[in-house]
């Protein structure tokens, strides 16, 4: 019952959609998923960690005794137990947070969106670390902003570097725990700076916060949340801790934003999978996730140490490396002269996958840097892998 | 460890936040979930109809046999085995669907929202059936357009309205099965006649199909999707036939199209969840559906005609209404003079509810209309609520 002779459609995108691309990350791993691959281009945990048994367990219990309420469309806002519960895990002494200022999303990538959607206009000046998480960035160009890069160093974001670029911005976006892609955390001077920096300059300040808990040593860094819970906008997620294909997070924030991003979300996804949410609930309201971090923290401190030995051993002196204390990720800087992209071609002819650190950046890219991860990759690999990178990169020298 | 004095924070919000507005049926909803109302203002299926049983089997199935993988981040484009199911179940005869045009959403309503991102510039036009589906006006509205409204009449959209505001418009929105909210359906002549207008004037043609399958008599209208493939943009869900907690639906659009929303899904939410596509693929592979959805269709329908026979009993003879062949909805029209807004106020205070159909207008409202929904109440309480509501409209006339 076809119609004859149709026009082909002109497709018409709208302006928005010009600034849509694949993160060459994504298109990295496609081409690195072969097991014969030694692939430290991951951003993808672990799944040695993921607590299968006892999301199978929450699943049943759930389905079992509230099965017509889980399977029921919910609340924009989320299941409320799990809000308490954020809210609960975000409270300090001389600091409560209210499960009013919490909003469950469709993981924290989908917080970025919101956030994108509610703050910025075409041409809105938006403030990113240098260099800053690739999926903020993608999530953000969406709605077009002018994007203003802020100096790090190894101490992370340098507070005073603000200022000059801050005139009529909507938000500053860090990363302070364990940066992705640098693995590098703001120290606590620095993040009482920044907040102070940021309450003078009346600028949101947005704390993205996926691998905070991932500390090797299991002491955490204080939340910037807790020392302006006015100006700071948290974003959580259970994709570090428990499992990602979830899709699970949250951000928590003062109320006259939080009602506008679940107005967005309630036009976006009318809400999150009530089931998914009542579940990790299940699973997490009775200490789960304090028995159960530890072993994320061991084994993946374990192969960052290897390593981090490793580079040590195999790179040649005029490399530099980030030495993480938690979270998933080591930033190499190579001498200027090499391109990682053009390393990353070798690399892969050699059947070892990285990240080329180009992507990361805002504004000017410094081509000579690159991601590597180590969580997913054994001891042994991760060895033969470093190996393989230090003989190519000697080889340019 | 709370910063001094920090400046309260002055929000700054996106010009497009200000379009943002809670779903007035969802404002309703928190007022008639009173167990002593009868509420005929859902939306929601029948909880009566989840198959709870086979989605904790289905859990229970894929977490043992395949967890590590269910549990991991996915592929944007969604579950493999998914897309070719839908894509099989779509294609005719003469009307081949590949799974590379099915992107797999979370929930219908987010496949309204990268069609808006996608599509909609500010000012753009925008063609909608009056009345129209509300969820797609909000979701349409972030992105800033200019909503026409094309005439309808009973046997719904009206082709040769389209050309007089066709001009520049980016697509025609149209819910062609037991509409939501009129319950009306486009005859098989009028689709033909749709489809044809579209193709010529190079207009995408959106056809969203909560409830196609939902035929009172067991059959389906043609999808349009199959009488140009290239023109038409298919939504479904799996929220109406299966439960819509999960949140999953899907679009099927043409390459260029689909590719587009697939990196647009990429920046909202990077993909859907991969645990819940797998349960809802081992639930409906083995022609579940096929089984499952005839319950539905006698539920709704019986309940529909319980309705259908207190209305002609109780209601003035000046008062009309839909007769749905299918769906979860009967439009009501009153007498010009009434207006549904103040007759809710009074059958709240008489305990029934259901939505004033003011805000399913995108240009001017028809004050005097309102939605009834019949799927969550049992006869007995139709019988009483209507008898009521008839009541109520009397004492106006």
């Amino acid at each position: 019952m076809k119609i004859e002779n149709p026009n082909p459609i002109e497709w018409q995108f709208s302006e928005r959609a010009s600034q849509l691309q694949s993160s060459f990350i994504r298109e990295i791993l496609k081409i690195t998923q072969r097991p014969d691959i030694i692939s430290f281009a991951g951003g993808l945990p672990s799944p040695a960690t993921f607590p299968v048994e006892e999301m199978k367990a929450a699943f049943d219990k759930v389905l079992s005794n509230n099965g017509k309420v889980a399977l029921q469309y919910g609340p924009t806002d989320g299941y409320a137990p799990l809000r308490e519960w954020v809210a609960n895990s975000l409270s300090t002494p001389d600091c409560t947070i209210a499960p009013e200022q919490v909003l469950m999303t469709s993981g924290s990538q989908q917080a970025l969106d919101l956030l994108g959607k509610v703050l910025i206009d075409e041409g809105s000046r938006v403030l990113v670390e240098t260099p800053s998480y690739l999926g903020a960035l993608q999530a953000f160009s969406v709605y077009r902003p002018e994007f203003k890069s802020v100096a790090t160093d190894e101490h992370g974001l340098v507070p005073s570097s603000i200022a000059p670029v801050a005139e009529g911005a909507r938000l500053l976006y860090a990363l302070p725990n364990f940066q992705n892609p640098t693995g590098r955390s703001l120290s606590v001077e620095r993040r009482v700076e920044l907040v102070e920096t940021c309450a003078r300059l009346g600028l949101p300040l947005i704390e993205d916060d996926p691998y905070g808990s991932l500390s090797y040593n299991g002491e955490p860094f204080p939340k910037m949340l807790n020392m302006n819970p006015d100006g700071v906008i948290y974003m959580g997620s259970f994709s570090k801790v428990l499992t990602p294909g979830i899709r699970l997070g949250y951000v928590v924030a003062p109320l006259p934003l939080v009602r506008r991003l679940e107005l967005a979300k309630q036009a976006a996804d009318l809400h999150t999978a009530q089931l998914t949410q009542m579940v990790v609930h299940e699973v997490i309201k009775d200490g789960f996730l304090e028995r159960h971090i530890p072993n994320i923290r061991t084994l993946y401190g374990n192969q960052c140490q290897v390593m981090l030995d490793s580079m040590a051993e195999h790179f040649p002196k005029a490399v530099t490396w980030t030495k993480p204390e938690g979270g998933m990720f080591i930033w190499v800087t190579l001498p200027k002269q090499i391109d990682a992209m053009q390393l990353l071609d070798q690399a892969i002819a050699a059947k070892v996958a990285f990240v080329p650190g180009a992507p990361f950046y805002a504004n000017e890219p410094e081509t000579n840097t690159l991601r590597l991860s180590f969580v997913t990759v054994s001891p042994e690999r991760i060895r033969e892998g470093v190996a393989i990178l230090g003989k190519l990169i000697a080889a340019q020298l």
